[in-house]
Parts: C-alpha cells; sequence; structure tokens
C-alpha cells in the first residue's frame, strides 16, 4: 500500500544503545502538518512528553518534524528539557523550521541522562538519509524489546481522490517494557485541520490503544501522534471526515493489534470480546478487567481451560451483573453457561489454546447491546525473565 | 503463646481434593461467638460467602462453628449453596447448635460442584478431633498452594485479665492463587458484642489485608473473620477495647506479612513504606501503586535497582505529586534524590537487593505527613509456572 505524499524518513545508529542497532530515527513532512495527539496521563512525564507539548500550543498545532530515539526515556534526568530543546533546535535549523514544529520522543530506560551530543553528531546523516522509503526503517529504530517492527496502513478513497494513512508503532503488548512506553506516529496526507483532526484521533484511540492492556501501567513517555498534511490536495468534508475516521481507527486497532501480538515473552494473542452489557462503557471495563488478570493470562498461557478465572476477573470489574446470566467461549467452545460449568472435551480445548491465537468471549444474556473489544497477551515464564534484567 | 480459651480445632482429609492432604477443618466454640467479618467485593459470590452472609444476619452475629473446605471453592456451581447448607445444618446438629450460628467458607478451583457427601461422611470423626490443641492441623488444613500454615497470636491485659487472640490465614501474597482466596479466621476470649466487634475488625483489616496486593484481583470467596466467645471472662472497657484494636492489628499485620511472605513462586518479602504524602490514604494509594506493578516485581526478582520503575508506577497511582520533590530508598541506599539519580554502588546495591526481605522507601518532601506500609512479593518465573497449571 502506499504511504502518504509528502513525508520522509530516516534512521540512524546514533550510539544511545549500546547494540549496534537504528536508535534514532527522524520523520519529516514536507510542509506544515496538522498534529493531534494523546499523551500519558502519568503524573511523572517524560522531558520529551513536556517539551512535545509546549511545541504544540507555540505552534498552533502545526509540525513539520518529528525526532525519535530509543533507548534512553530521558525521564527523571536533570538536564532532560534541556537536552530535548537541544535537539529540536539542530533539527529545526537543517529541515530550516521553526523550533516549536519539531517534535522529540524518547523510549528506553529512565533515571539516566541522555546525551545529546551523539544525537547531534547523527542528525546531519539522518538528514542527508531522508526519504520516502524510509518508512520501514524509522519503525525498526524506535524499537525496544519488541521484536519486530509495527507498522499499518490505509487508504480513504473520497471524492476529491484517494489520502492514504500509515502507522508506526513500538511497544510491549502486555506491560510497557522497561516503564516503557507506547510511541505511535500516524501521517496522512488528508487536509484536515488541527482541532477537527483531535475529535478524529480521540474516538480512534479510544477503539485501539485504550483497548490494549498494560496492566494499568502508563509509561512516561507515551505518545501517539497523528500528523496530516494535506499534500494529496484532498480536503475531506464533514462527512468524508467520518469515513476518514473510521479508516483510521482500522489503521490504529492494526497498530495496537500487533503490538499486543508482539508482547514481552508472549507466545499467543488473546482477543477479548464482550457482548451484552448495559452499555459500550461496562463491556468496555469487563473486557478490561479479564484481560487485565495475570491468572487468566497465566492459564492462556498453559492452555488451561480454567474460565473461572475469567468469571471471577469480570466480578472485579466494578460492573454489576447477574453471573447465573454468564456465557463464557473459549475458541468458539462453550465452557460456561447461566454462571456453570457446560460440559466440555478438555483435551479438545487444550489443545485449540495451543494455538497462537486464543478468543475469550464474554457474554450476558438479558442486559443490554453494550460490546468491546480488548487485545492483550499470555503472562508466560519469558516475560518475567525479560523484566527481571532489563536494565541491567 | 496461649491460644484463646473456649475454642476447639480439627481437621481431616475429606477427600475433596486428590492429594491425601487435611482439606476440611472445623473452628468450634464452646459457647456462642460474638463475630464480625469481611467478605469478598467480587460481584461473583461463591455459595459459602452468600450462606455466612445470611447466617449472621440471622443469628445476630453468633457463631458456634466454622466449617471450612479447601480444594473446592464451591463457586460458580449448580447445587452451591444446598450443599454449603446441607455441611452446615449437619455440624450444627453434632455441635447441638442452630444452623444458622455455623458459617461455611471454602477455597479451591471454581465451576466444579462440591459433592456433600465426603464431607457429610468426614463430619463425624472430625467432630470426635475436635481439641484445644487441633489449632496447627486447622490452619494447614485449609492452605490450598501455601507451602507453610500461617498462624499468628496475640494477648492483652487488661485489669480483669488477659485475653488471648489467634489467627489462622491461608492464601498468595501476590495474587489470589486460583482466584482464589483469603481465607482468615480469628479468635478471641474477649467479651465483646457483634456491633463494638465490627468497628474494631475494620481499621485492622485496613492496616494489614488491605495492605497487601493482590493485584486488583478479589476472589470470588474471600473472608475475614473474626470470634469473641468471651471465655476468658473479661469484659475490655472501651478504652481497653482501643487497646485490643491495637493488638488485633497487629496479628493480622502478622498474618498479612506472612500471606505476602509465601506469594507464589515467590522468593523475597517486598515492604513499601510511603512517607510524607498528603495524607494517609494518598501514601496508601500510593504504596498500592508500587507493589502492583509487575515491573517493579520482577525488578527485584532480578535483584535490579531500577528505581525508574518506581517512580513511573507512583506516578500511575492517581495522586499528584512533584516528581522533583521524591527520595527512593532501597535497602537503606538512597538510588534517587529530587526525582533524579543519586550515584550509588550497583554491586554493591544488587548484592543487598539478592536478601530475602527487600524494603523500598518512597518518601515525598514537604507535601504532608501521610504515610502506609503495604506489603507484596517477588514476581518470579515460578509464579507463572504454578499458575500456568493450577487447574489441570
Amino acid at each position: 500500500m502506499k504511504t502518504p505524499l509528502g513525508y520522509r524518513y530516516a534512521a540512524t545508529y546514533a550510539g544511545i544503545r549500546k547494540e549496534n542497532k537504528d536508535d534514532l530515527a527522524l520523520i519529516v513532512s514536507d510542509r506544515p502538518a496538522s498534529a493531534a495527539a494523546v499523551f500519558t496521563r502519568n503524573n511523572v512525564q517524560a522531558a520529551p512528553v513536556k517539551v512535545a507539548k509546549r511545541h504544540l500550543r507555540a505552534s498552533g498545532g502545526l509540525v513539520r518534524a518529528v525526532l525519535v530515539n530509543a533507548g534512553n526515556a530521558n525521564c527523571a534526568t536533570r538536564t532532560g528539557e534541556k537536552v530535548a530543546l537541544a535537539c529540536c533546535r539542530a533539527a529545526a535549523r537543517m529541515l530550516d523550521a521553526p523550533v516549536e514544529q519539531v517534535l522529540p520522543a524518547s523510549t528506553g530506560v529512565i533515571g539516566v541522562e541522555l546525551d545529546a551530543e551523539p544525537i547531534l553528531r547523527a542528525l546531519p546523516r539522518l538528514c542527508q538519509r531522508l526519504s520516502e522509503d524510509g518508512f520501514a526503517e524509522a519503525a525498526r529504530a524506535i524499537m525496544t524489546t519488541d521484536t519486530v517492527p509495527k507498522m499499518a496502513f490505509g487508504e480513504v478513497p473520497l471524492l476529491e481522490g484517494t489520502v492514504h494513512i500509515a502507522g508506526m508503532t513500538k511497544g510491549s503488548g502486555m506491560i510497557h517494557p522497561n516503564l516503557a512506553t507506547t510511541l505511535a506516529f500516524v501521517m496522512t496526507d488528508a487536509a484536515i485541520p488541527p482541532t477537527r483532526l483531535r475529535t478524529l484521533l480521540l474516538p480512534a484511540v479510544e477503539r485501539s490503544y485504550h483497548r490494549l492492556t498494560v496492566d494499568g501501567d502508563t509509561s512516561t513517555n507515551d505518545t501517539i501522534l497523528l500528523l496530516a498534511n494535506g499534500a494529496s490536495g484532498v480536503r475531506p468534508d464533514p462527512k468524508e471526515q467520518l469515513v476518514f475516521g473510521e479508516v483510521l481507527a482500522w489503521v490504529l486497532e492494526d497498530l495496537a493489534e500487533k503490538i499486543a501480538r508482539d508482547g514481552e515473552g508472549a507466545r499467543k494473542l488473546i482477543s477479548i470480546y464482550v457482548s451484552g452489557a448495559r452499555d459500550d462503557d461496562q463491556a468496555a471495563r469487563l473486557a478490561r478487567a479479564i484481560a487485565s488478570s495475570p491468572l487468566v493470562k497465566t492459564a492462556i498461557a498453559g492452555s488451561d481451560p480454567n474460565w473461572g478465572r475469567i468469571l471471577s476477573a469480570a466480578g472485579n470489574a466494578g460492573v454489576e451483573f447477574d453471573p447465573t446470566k454468564v456465557e463464557i467461549y473459549l475458541q468458539g467452545v462453550c465452557v460456561c453457561r447461566n454462571g456453570v460449568a457446560e460440559p466440555f472435551s478438555e483435551p479438545e480445548l487444550k489443545q485449540k489454546l495451543d494455538e497462537k491465537e486464543v478468543v475469550i468471549r464474554f457474554h450476558l444474556r438479558g442486559r443490554g447491546q453494550g460490546r468491546a473489544r480488548f487485545w492483550t497477551c499470555d503472562l508466560t515464564e519469558d516475560y518475567v525473565r525479560i523484566n527481571g534484567s532489563y536494565r541491567t
């Protein structure tokens, strides 16, 4: 699928992480793009988050470039904001852009000073390498414990022409790796003003990144950024914007699912569908409670059809329901009806649970039409291994 | 230490669990005891919880006996309440007590019908075995994945004489095992009426069981029961009741700490002290957020002084604080001051973190006097192993 017009990308190894693997990415729009963003709600916010917020306010929501580093979160650092600002300033100079139109983003270990020098040294070659074809390299450079780069694409045929959407993301599905950070950068060549862009981004994030469990742990650096540079020349009218918003949500859902699939130590993607709740919000709360339960996740890791854990996790969602109206399906097999055990073939279901994708359905009878989908992954011994020795 | 007067205990293997290990316990007071209880807030409640609540209401808070089984939670079962009631009725007959003065409690797998037969068959020999010295056997019979029985004792010298407190508990520190259930039975020979007993139990539970993380997972069967049978003949006056309440809290704290220490797969007890918060409630929320973070727990498992995870977890507590006023100590070593890294010897601290008990201190400067203590345990690969195959 085509990437949006008017963007260029580059990546390089600046030396921020020890391993010789690209750790610096630059995304550039050839003209100021409208921007909308969602940032972490953690009370502790990394320097790049603070600087990015300030820049968006100062520029009135216009962005020319995003400079992303992996390997260091630049959080809880003495010189954090100064470093982030110095890097933005250098990039702005090279791109001939106002500094407030350059946003920084970081991911990696926190509490370690980020050195500006290697980044400043890498910037000239980064700018030289900028290319319309650099999308995948940039997606690869922002990875931390991710095992694969994560990208998703969409296109929206409209009356005036087709607009394109391309997103890259990083992060662990189950829990933010190293505290650390879901980043997502989504570009489109549609022409949409910043305020309108925001009203399109929020519901799409609600359906995607907010339906991905990260054990309630919000990192200090989480950033989801949407850019619309209008390079396609297509300006969706209000009705077309709704279609655009739908495709945008698909792209974000695709990215979120890829994060869950690549969760740290994960062997299985778990999709949770809740239906029959009073409303969508209650369905989402039930789904979140099931998806967040370590007991459910370890059971799935062990291919154990322990549906009692699912029922009990739902019981902790803070949502009232009648347990005798609950139906639970694992891989399409009904294991609980009217809140009690439904006979099933244990060896057959165990075999089905060995698959790479596990689907849990939780249905409430006679309550309402509320539905929600949630993603998570299984909790394996590898997760503990990865996180017990990440820093050292 | 002496156990309270006027109680007898017994345990036997009824055949509820496969393994030949006592799975049925009976606690009997020789006279009706005042009772106060805290039950699970899970929306899904096991049959014994429902029956116990009903009995407490019907008896006006008087209890003669508690019948506890391990190996089956009797939750999400078709015949659950009937079975629980039949067992209470049989025990009541043998003890010559009103049925509403017999409370049931269960722990184990959920969604599997509990068979009354083996319990009814075991009851006569259980009653025969009742003895003042049976406390430890009863504590052992209620274990599930616990590796040691958990007991704590206290005594309160008062004007009229000394009263005794003895508690037994079971449960996994980190997460309820098999969804499953913290049970605590605390007996005293003080004479205190039921309503007053409740006002003493609630703050003691707040300081103990509510300061023990279980990953937000409340089981369907959680029960904390306090009995006061007055067999000592000592009736604490209102002032003395406060002293009694303090010792009661110590006993419950002792039990809660033992649960954390014996968490599933745990190698380390983690104690978290938060100080300098606006008030105790905010301190408790900060402590709970730190204690609940799988990233903090895996770091401690790996003896990794990754204080950034502690800072970020605190940032997710929903409590506002100034990150530049944070001090973090690990094993007494300051690793973060003013919200940024404080130099420390990494090999030395890693060695200290290898100890069986880890202390995390999180202090806010200039905010207030609020403090809280919390317990949890490290998150190890063994935890995943245990929970991936509990049921099958």
